[in-house]
């Protein structure tokens, strides 16, 4: 870092392990480090904190059965075992639905099954990054084995109605199944799945303050899953490999403290995503709100500056230790725009200048104060040696600045 | 715990994290806890930390490139990854040739792939637990997609010639592709994959004192992978999910100190074990080794106690705090005895009451001693209440006991 300060609002991406997290973890290195399928108490020991953290995973997303949860090393693990574990059955049944503006885990997958001979729907949203859910209800037909939604885009924030889709999609073919990616959803807003028909549903440790390298899969107790990977008897015989005890324990108190902390998401967190977002669209001239969709959750906001590009804006934001985005991390290297921002019909001049904030309890209102404060300068900087001053010049006249 | 005491004799189901491996892991929970994808510093210096450990894990196993080292969350992941990754090219190559003694995880996916239509050659070992590679060199024919042979056997140490394997292998068919899943070799015994044809070779950092969830695969360049998990560009594409930056560290830090204690395997463990083997054998007089194969991993026993029931002997053990166990981890809760020992021949009589030490570099001769002043009590015991007392009579006069 040039600069010491850590101003952190990518928390999309990925987010700080909670203190607390580590220490429950910390005995299960090397203390009770047994293997949990061991006959002895040792291993027993680690069985039990095993058991005791899929209950309260269970309760975290609202499952009625321990038995419907999963745990797998990350939240593209649970995306490619839903996806791939309930489609290897009936091939005639080779329709599939998902979302233009899914996470790369999840259309990849569905670009690799095209080439695998599945047709894929790719439902579009509107220019404010609302899902036109009724694409997906007139694709729905008896060929249909699958409908993928994600609970809440990574990029915008937008959270999609993805109970009243499954309720609508199983009243259409009540035997298509239902697959939710609640990465971005988990620890931001309460998921509840036993009111639900969802049949699937994945999340991600390290989207909520545990570490990289868990997540958890919710499969409903009537639905068949082939594993993705085969083995010993481990999660009950859907996941093999020995367990990663201490992430799973780590998880587990992850779970807990969003769900003690679920307040601060709806009221500080949503108060300084507020405060940033109307204060730099106000401060800028050429920013605005890409993510203006009615229900989001509380700490996404992404707005697009306007005849910039976003990797100077990150690169300059960087040096005075804000880190921000420019879409997913895991596309980051690409030199493409943003796959959502584009099915959002972004116009062009946005486009590539579009920079994702996600905030987290750990945000602070000083961090937010110094965003507001060195955040338009960079922008000015970058504005001063656009290429395109003649529209920059307009856009002022426009909105009447000029 | 009935006994506060923990004599640990059950290293090859899983390990101790080495403090030090804690250690190194610890800052990149809370303190540099970005995405290694992202674009600015603080994600960057997670980036290195990858590229360091993959170097790291590179010369651990001998490979060319860092490019050949893919990161998985376990041993099992690294063995459907490679399996199912080369296979999926020319279906016309149906045919598998393996082991009989393979790990559950491997073996599992052959019985899968079975059902898929591949023809499986599962190659035997003699009663010593060698390998008898003439039957894999006669399988071998122009349909061969893949031979998949184990380093190091988890139940009785035997190493394979893997090096002469592939050797021959190529010499009959070059396009067959060869795995060597080294989950019990990493650790033990030195690996020099560049001298080598092998062409994909599993480990699991959980066996050498790094932390359960995390594993590597070597795949030479030359060797086209299919991915099992899709999504983001980690990994080289080939393994999508945010990287476990701090297992990652931790697992390159075990490897480390698993090579600086290379001489401690090949002395201290190896004497240890010795004195284990030979005390037990020689104090209880139903005891038979199962482990007598010339060349060994140094840590491991396994020793039949014939006409009694391996379940009661664990039982018994772990109330006076030894840990050992009666076959793989990932196929306890089975009442079937080990297909391992089955595999050689192992008598009807001993199969049952089998026993697998393994040892590491923590075991200490004092709790040795313990082992070898408490464990031939309790067999003593369990014999005076076994049904076959007219057997262990005869073996006793046999033996020129009585």
């Amino acid at each position: 870092m040039t600069n010491s300060k850590l101003i952190y609002l990518d928390n999309n991406a990925t987010t700080k392990v909670d203190d607390r997290v580590v220490e429950v973890m910390m005995p299960y290195f090397s203390q009770y480090y047994g293997n949990p399928s061991s006959i002895y108490e040792f291993g027993g020991k680690n069985a039990n904190a095993i058991k005791d953290s899929r209950e309260i995973i269970k309760d975290f997303i609202g499952a009625k059965n321990q038995k419907e949860i999963l745990f797998t090393a990350s939240g593209s693990e649970s995306a490619n075992t839903a996806i791939r574990g309930v489609l290897s059955g009936d091939r005639s049944k080779n329709h599939i639905i998902t979302t233009k503006v899914e996470h790369p885990c999840v259309l990849n997958v569905y670009k690799q099954l095209e080439k695998e001979g599945y047709n894929v729907t790719y439902a579009s949203v509107n220019s404010s990054g609302e899902l036109n859910v009724e694409e997906i209800y007139d694709a729905v037909n008896e060929k249909t084995a699958l409908v993928s939604v994600m609970y809440a885009n990574n990029e915008t924030g937008a959270i999609f109605p993805v109970e009243k889709i499954v309720e609508k999609v199983k009243s259409i073919n009540p035997n298509t199944k239902v697959y939710v990616d609640a990465v971005q959803a988990a620890g931001k807003i309460n998921i509840n799945v036993k009111d639900t028909q969802i049949d699937m549903l994945g999340i991600s440790g390290h989207k909520f303050h545990a570490p990289k390298g868990i997540g958890a899969l919710y499969v409903k107790s009537s639905v068949l899953l082939t594993p993705l990977i085969i083995g010993g008897h481990q999660e009950n015989g859907r996941r093999a490999g020995t367990e990663n005890v201490p992430f799973i324990v780590g998880m587990a108190k992850a779970a807990l403290l969003a769900q003690e902390y679920q307040n601060v998401e709806d009221t500080k967190v949503k108060y300084l995503r507020d405060k940033l977002e109307t204060g730099l669209l106000s401060k800028i001239y050429n920013a605005r709100l890409n993510s203006s969709a009615s229900i989001r959750v509380p700490n996404t906001t992404n707005i697009g500056f306007e005849y910039i590009e976003g990797e100077l804006i990150l690169l300059n934001m960087n040096d005075i230790g804000i880190c921000a985005s420019s879409g997913s991390a895991c596309t980051s290297g690409s030199l493409d725009p943003s796959h959502v921002l584009k099915a959002m019909g972004i116009p062009f001049t946005a486009l590539h200048g579009s920079i994702r904030f996600s905030l987290s309890r750990y945000t602070t209102e000083d961090e937010i104060d110094y965003a507001l404060e060195n955040i338009p300068p960079i922008i000015e900087k970058l504005n001063n040696i656009s290429p395109f001053q003649n529209e920059l010049k307009e856009l002022k006249r426009r909105k009447g600045l000029i």
